[in-house]
């Protein structure tokens, strides 16, 4: 559903990504640190914010045995798992394509307990099969939350409540949740009287939206024109309260349609009653490209981002597939995709305080007591201990920083009055240095430790 | 080198554990809501503090190309790697079986910048084929640190130091570190003119400390006694400071092998010059179980876990078998091996101040409302809507309380005189009374939201 968030360029101003093309398999992002530490931080926040949902992180094994998950497993992404033979066994590993399937296949099992409903969540990466040339990844990381047991429409509610407040938890500004019943449009179908297969043709249509291949398929399946009209014209109902009713005279009473559209009536209510109704809209077309899906299904969009960067939807018989019915409904997000809704890659991230420490390897001793008195005040701090020629540790110090790229350059001397003072140089003072010929004005400071700590918590507060 | 946490057994009493021999891949271990809290914990943990010492993290891919990645791995880890047939290109791809090489291999190819020293850390899984019965773990997860082109003694003891200071700052408390150099035994192999084939065997040997098999390998290969008590002396060499000079007697001048010991002082006296000295142990027999170690290695053992938990070493030259030479160090932890040496699994990790509130299902919005006060003020918050029969609502929510096994319920019910009260009920009181016959004594409290949360906040201050 997703990739990994893109590769940052290198200093240098290469594309690494063209290298990368022969050297790392498509599809497989490398998160160089910089992007790595806003994934990060935003997989917590989304964690944390699960938790205060109620829902608990569950790890799963990146293998499962291709015969015990298949039952939850459509056949398309089947076909596109990764397969190993377990040498042991011989029988056939599969790399997880969905972790949805993985959590019902653990729950049937009784492995996470019998208290129902269970609230879980995870972060995961999934593996599919994609043609190098359609630039879609192949390891995808997402990150989702899930709810066991419970049938009711506020349970719909509660998950996708979920999905709004965690974004915008993260910051997420404008975004639509896109609200269907899958049960609608299934029901238009069936009494259109396609054939099996005619209907799993006509949904894949409808999931990619593709309006004229519906058409096709309709007219090749002999549908006649006033029921072509219908689900052609259900595919594409989308907006707010107004929808139901069109629904509604498309349903005339027959008895799946009318519990569909009864079904999201009390979850649109729900989400609306309690202040969601912005970021819903009603899409009587809406349809999940998994075919575990069976009731309400949901796919989130965001401004810039031309596919869906999440969704999910009711699940009530998947769980079952593996020998215990469990109604129960989740979603997932993908985090590359939020990744970029959020323009991440342009904003920079502060790693809070940071020195660069340094002082001659005889002093080394020192050196780190100083770092941990530092590193235990929160602020991030790079040792260094130099082997300066002559007396010239200033001028050592001050390279060491410009190479590192680092702010504040303590500087532990045997020149310094006590052992619990240090030089100070500025990242601002030094630059200057560095570009001018001679280094006669660099500004030194000689403070206590004590005095150091206390400015660089200043300086910088809010991130320590 | 390690397997993820073992499962808890369910609340039923029943060893899943069992039933997943056949349901779940052997080695690949699921971590139920309870141990996955501890795991994310100590994860988070870890990658703050190496952030602490000025180390970012990288994210790297599952996959690689096999003829990419092949320079950085040894034979039996090649073997030992699981292999797919690449469908669009043909080439063979590899699940990542170690994160060094695939980091060597990314900075080799210029991907993360040009300012050396650089200082990388990585959380992931790694992949290994390992035979059904001898119990390993083929899904490992680990936590490493590396700096990436720096070559003096200064590195070796940073990357220890920091491995320790990570160690105790999770709560480790009884650890050694096992310090050698394979230079010193190698040199002693070599001085001794085994065969490569010979050496390498010997090596293996070392590696697990096996004496007779190594003493069968010398003999074949028809060392002198008197070289081959040396050897066998070297490998069971361990101590303070007196190792060293008892190195030097085997080592009776020759170059490498005094090098070899003179790096080991340098580090050893630099950890001792900083504390560190009560951590570490010189072990002249030491040697890590990969090929690419070539200077300081070392393991990290504790009590109860028979393995080591983690260890790393000096590799000057793997990166320039990717094309690029850049003297290295780093460390890599077990995450599930520290698990079991922390006892993890016998404590107990609170999710913070918890409540379960309900509402008769016509109070959603309010319902709603509540549950947001409270998650802002930082608790976790259930929500259930229930649909009472008849006015039993105090009695629907202590049943579902019971149910949920959670401390505190707060009730939304139109019986309470402004919107802005609930009525709260205690675990210990409803416990009380769903063991009684009658629920006449619930003691139920009226109090506003404000108070509420204050008081939540109050009893559970610190997890706030």
């Amino acid at each position: 559903m997703a990739s990994a968030p893109p590769m940052r360029r290198t200093s240098s101003g290469q594309f690494p990504l063209l290298r990368e093309h022969s050297l790392v398999p498509i599809g497989m992002a490398t998160i160089l640190p910089e992007a790595a530490r806003h994934v990060r931080h935003l997989e917590a926040e989304l964690l944390a914010y699960f938790n205060r949902f109620g829902y608990d992180e569950i790890i799963l094994p990146t293998f499962e045995y291709l015969d015990v998950l298949a039952p939850g497993l459509e056949p398309m992404l089947l076909e596109n798992s990764y397969k190993i033979v377990d040498r042991t066994t011989g029988r056939i590993l599969l790399l997880r394509p969905d972790v949805t399937a993985q959590i019902a296949r653990t729950v049937a099992m009784g492995m996470v307990g019998t208290h129902f409903p269970l609230r879980l969540s995870y972060r995961a990466s999934v593996f599919r099969h994609e043609p190098e040339h359609v630039g879609r990844d192949r390891e995808i990381f997402q990150i989702g939350a899930e709810l066991i047991g419970a049938d009711d429409p506020s349970a719909d509610s509660e998950i996708i409540m979920l999905m709004i407040e965690c974004l915008r938890q993260v910051g997420l500004r404008s975004f639509k949740i896109s609200l269907g019943h899958v049960g609608f449009f299934k029901g238009l179908l069936i009494r259109a009287g396609l054939s099996p297969e005619g209907q799993r043709r006509a949904e894949q249509a409808a999931v990619r939206k593709d309006v004229p291949k519906l058409g096709e398929i309709l007219s090749q399946e002999r549908v006649t024109k006033r029921a072509t009209h219908g689900i052609l014209e259900a595919l594409e109902l989308c907006g707010q309260a107004d929808v139901l009713s069109k629904g509604r005279a498309l349903a005339k009473g027959e008895k799946p349609l009318v519990q569909a559209l009864d079904r999201l009536a009390s979850v649109y209510r729900l989400l609306c009653a309690t202040g969601f109704q912005e970021s819903v809209l009603l899409d009587l077309g809406e349809f999940r490209g998994f075919d575990y899906y069976d009731g309400i299904v949901f796919d989130v969009f965001t401004d810039g981002i031309g596919v869906e960067i999440g969704g999910g939807g009711r699940y009530d018989h998947l769980i079952g597939r593996f020998g215990r019915n469990l109604p129960s409904t989740g979603f997932a997000l993908s985090v590359d995709r939020l990744f970029r809704g959020l323009n991440l890659s342009e904003k920079t991230m502060s790693v809070g305080p940071e020195v660069l420490i340094v002082a001659p390897l005889g002093l080394s001793a020192r050196l780190v007591s100083v770092a941990q008195r530092l590193r235990r005040a929160g602020i991030r701090t790079v040792q260094r201990p130099v082997n300066p020629s002559g007396r010239d540790l200033i001028g050592v110090a001050v390279k060491a920083g410009l190479a590192a790229d680092i702010d504040t350059i303590v500087v532990v001397s045997v020149d310094n009055p006590t052992s619990d003072q240090v030089i100070v140089l500025h990242q601002g003072d030094y630059r200057r240095i560095a570009g001018s010929t001679g280094r006669a004005h660099i500004r030194k400071r000689t403070v206590s430790i004590e005095d150091l700590i206390a400015s660089l918590r200043v300086d910088l507060g809010g991130a320590v």
